[in-house]
């Protein structure tokens, strides 16, 4: 237990997902991608994320207007493309084309999943906050995609293979080993015993 | 790319925090712990984070009383502590004697931030969202406090030795290895010109 350091307040909270939001709709709203770590689960009851934008990127128009998106989780393989897709901005660029990724309709909604990623979640804005330098969509997570080899015979998601990638303090990481599920620390005293 | 299995509407966002919410103030409402998964960042400027708690927990009145709360990175040498103060309450037991931690006051609020925890963030709630199972607290982040032994000379955390732990689809990861920093994709393709 070392002495701590005091820093004034910043979004020091790690590891957090880095995941591409997809939005518009391949007609009158074109197709965007979004590179988000400002994102979290923040109800189980109905199903329901939040995914923070600055009012300036070019999908918070898409996202406001449509109130619709997706949530993709890339795995390593296309880390360079969820990099680029935070650096270049949709007015310009074309990023499913520039970074070879796929845009499918969602089965729910009409924003596009990204095909190349493991798993997609297809959301729906519920509420909308404005809290300073970025808004906050509160949204229902309506159905999930996910890559049928990634399944397991009993019907869990293989995390490993999909490989999904963290981000901390302005850098990104691969997922490492497994730790131990949910209640292990009771299962190993009980054992114990 | 392989086929996609379309899943109702869940939590699947992977990899999230796994972290220790501290509450209480020591005094009237004593110091308890809570484990949480259902946090992010949601606004850069001001520095903002969301926490999501269902009301029947112990930690959702003191927190909705006292209105702070921290939230404490822990390493993988804690993991076992993390995972039991999230399967037991706080109505009786006492989490942090328990488990061998180390309370401290904050700097900027009275819930306690874990001594043993590499990076802990002082909390206090600027909205409160009743979402369905879970109540969203917004949070202001006050402050950070940060081992001293994992600041470079640069002054950055060093994440890695950090050691924070992820969670996703039921488990709790360590974090893996580094990938590149925030603007590699394009760092890479200038290189290459």
């Amino acid at each position: 237990m070392s002495n701590k350091k005091v820093w004034p307040g910043s979004t020091q909270l790690l590891p957090i997902p880095a995941v591409l939001v997809g939005c518009g709709n391949g007609r009158e709203m074109k197709y965007n991608l979004l590179t988000v770590a400002w994102t979290g689960i923040v109800c189980s009851d109905p199903a329901m994320l939040s995914v923070s934008i600055r009012p300036e990127r070019f999908s918070y128009a898409l996202i406001k207007r449509s109130g619709e998106f997706t949530v993709n989780m890339p795995s390593r393989k296309i880390a360079s493309a969820l990099d680029y897709c935070g650096v270049v901005s949709g007015r310009d660029h074309d990023k499913f084309n520039e970074c070879s990724l796929t845009a499918r309709p969602g089965e729910t909604v009409q924003a596009p999943i990204v095909a190349e990623c493991p798993v997609s979640l297809e959301c729906r804005v519920s509420k909308t906050l404005e809290l300073g330098s970025h808004v906050m969509f509160v949204a229902d997570i309506l159905a999930v995609q996910v890559d049928e080899s990634l399944i397991s015979n009993k019907g869990a998601l293989d995390v490993r293979q999909a490989d999904p990638i963290a981000y901390a303090h302005g850098g990104y990481y691969g997922i490492g080993d497994f730790i131990g599920g949910f209640g292990f620390s009771v299962k190993k005293k009980d054992g114990a015993r």
